[in-house]
């Protein structure tokens, strides 16, 4: 079958083995994929990743660069088959999602780059007739954002601070007004992403060079206390920093959920001085995905606006490319059995 | 009076007025005050910390370092006076203790390193008779083991490590047994610190060299959760992302109670991987100074064994150099009223 492989930081459309299902797995034709930020670091910072994933002692995202790494990790498929003795919650034919079971950024099983994936027959979710393909490719990502606010830990009615409109700040804020939070604050330098993050449910959204995100909470009569909790979708070098430095002068939290490949520089002193609480966040629980799912099909979190583009297999190099302009794209699909492009 | 001043850096005894109790004020005779690691710090980092202080936003230890400062800020005092149309809880010749109400590090107020200070009159807190006034004065020192604690909302039997065993560390063991923890490990290069850990009251004391501190939990059955909570009391540079390293794979929790002072470097991908919770926590509240008092009076916090030594004024700038061998001492008061020596 065709797929696009990544090997030590170059991506390539290449014939690779279909794989086949075992017992226990089913065999899913992939309908529609979506391209992660995270796969654009892997590609571009894939040893600091490894390293880090080293030095955690967890070692959970190393795998081999220097073979054939099939990404994709965000997708809706179809049921083509399943493995011996093996059935599953839905018939041949219809549309499922599902938790990446076999791996993200596994040497051994594809992803949705890719033609066909097996994954974990008992963790297969249903696609509602009512739910588009592409939308429902999202819930990964949208289940990422509600992880987030699970994390933060919300009472009901804080005000909250989202840095960063890319597809993990946009979910958070789709997540936070699904889940009642109080006002939403959006910032990101690219125009195009704040107004992605107005339609996503964030009630102010600014432009930090000029207009400081806290200073639209202040403006609105909010007291510096325990209550705002900060979201980090930027995922940079210096961003942890930046936001210590922006936090309430007393118990803000930040829950950092854009992930910064390298090794960065905070100051103690100033989380010290705040008693900031820095909760880090990675992924969703399988409820938590099921949940999102849920959300999306009842209408409580619509991801339609993000997605803004489509390519073919032939095209996911490119595609990385364009995301690297947030004027330009958002959530590019990836669909392996049309031949789309930008 | 006679006070040990600080100024760019450098101790030295000097003569200053006594200060005049204001309205709403006591005047103080000092009767011992406890050398704190932070004032060791003040004097070796001072640019680092107003520098740090100010880059949070806040500037709360940001004195003139150019003029003097009179630190001590542990202090049990008696009551000498009181300001214009003042009343206390106490009469004149009666011991108390107080948090630092006119400031720590302050240009303005003499702290605990002098003759006399004022204070403000509404906070003092009676010191019982059956309570020793060496006692007393730990009481800064042990609410900041107390409010670690209280940061790290422990639900009750949560397994708990405590990295460095200076007095913060040994006031966190302390108020973990006090509150109800589990097991407690505590880890310490130094073979005296390791004995007071013990003596504080931690279960398991271990050389991080020959025994991880984690490996002790795992000996005893305990499985990567959510529960345990980890406390920084080292404060240098590297032990935060030490400290991230060593959590456990999924959902620790590390309460950062020791102060690093400069810049200091993390890696966020480990922090991502385990979805770690990283607390900044400073100081204690009025209300917590007030438990710690009581927990002191009523035996469940017994300070007794980290005052290892009492100096005279003349003998501040000793201390000062003796308190950097951990072997040496531990908690030092200062007797602005008695000359001793080590």
């Amino acid at each position: 079958m065709r797929a696009v492989a990544s090997r030590n930081g170059q991506l390539r459309v290449a014939d690779v083995p279909q794989p086949e299902p075992a017992e226990g797995e089913a065999l899913v034709k992939v309908l529609a994929c979506g391209i992660c930020g995270s796969d654009l670091h892997f590609v571009r910072f894939g040893p600091d990743i490894v390293k880090g994933s080293m030095d955690s002692g967890n070692g959970r995202f190393a795998p081999d660069l220097s073979r054939d790494i099939i990404m994709g990790h965000e997708f809706c498929v179809e049921v083509v088959g399943y493995g011996p003795n093996t059935t599953g919650p839905v018939g041949i034919g219809d549309r499922v999602t599902s938790v990446p079971t076999r791996g993200a950024y596994s040497n051994d099983y594809p992803g949705g780059y890719s033609e066909y994936m097996v994954l974990d027959a008992s963790m297969l979710l249903p696609v509602a007739d009512s739910v588009e393909t592409e939308h429902a490719a999202t819930t990964e990502p949208m289940a990422v954002g509600m992880h987030a606010v699970r994390m933060g830990q919300l009472s009901g009615g804080e005000p909250t601070v989202v840095y960063g409109c890319g597809p993990v700040g946009l979910a958070t804020i789709a997540s936070l007004r699904n889940e009642g939070a109080g006002t939403i604050v959006a910032s990101d330098f690219s125009p195009r992403r704040r107004e992605l993050a107005g339609i996503m449910g964030a009630d102010v959204v600014v432009d930090p060079r000029e207009t400081p995100p806290m200073s639209v909470l202040e403006q609105q009569g909010y007291t510096p206390g325990n209550d705002v909790v900060m979201f980090d979708a930027i995922g940079v070098q210096g961003t942890i920093a930046m936001l210590m430095r922006e936090a309430p002068s007393r118990g803000g939290r930040l829950v950092i959920v854009g992930v910064c490949m390298q090794e960065d520089s905070i100051t103690p002193m100033a989380g010290i001085e705040k008693e900031i609480q820095l909760q880090f966040v990675l992924g969703y629980t399988p409820q938590e995905y099921a949940e999102t799912l849920d959300a999306i099909t009842a209408g409580g979190i619509q991801p339609g606006p993000i997605v803004t583009g489509r390519v073919g297999l032939d095209g996911v190099a490119g595609a990385f490319e364009t995301l690297g302009d947030p004027e330009e794209h958002c959530k590019i699909m990836v669909t392996p059995h049309e031949d789309n492009s930008l």
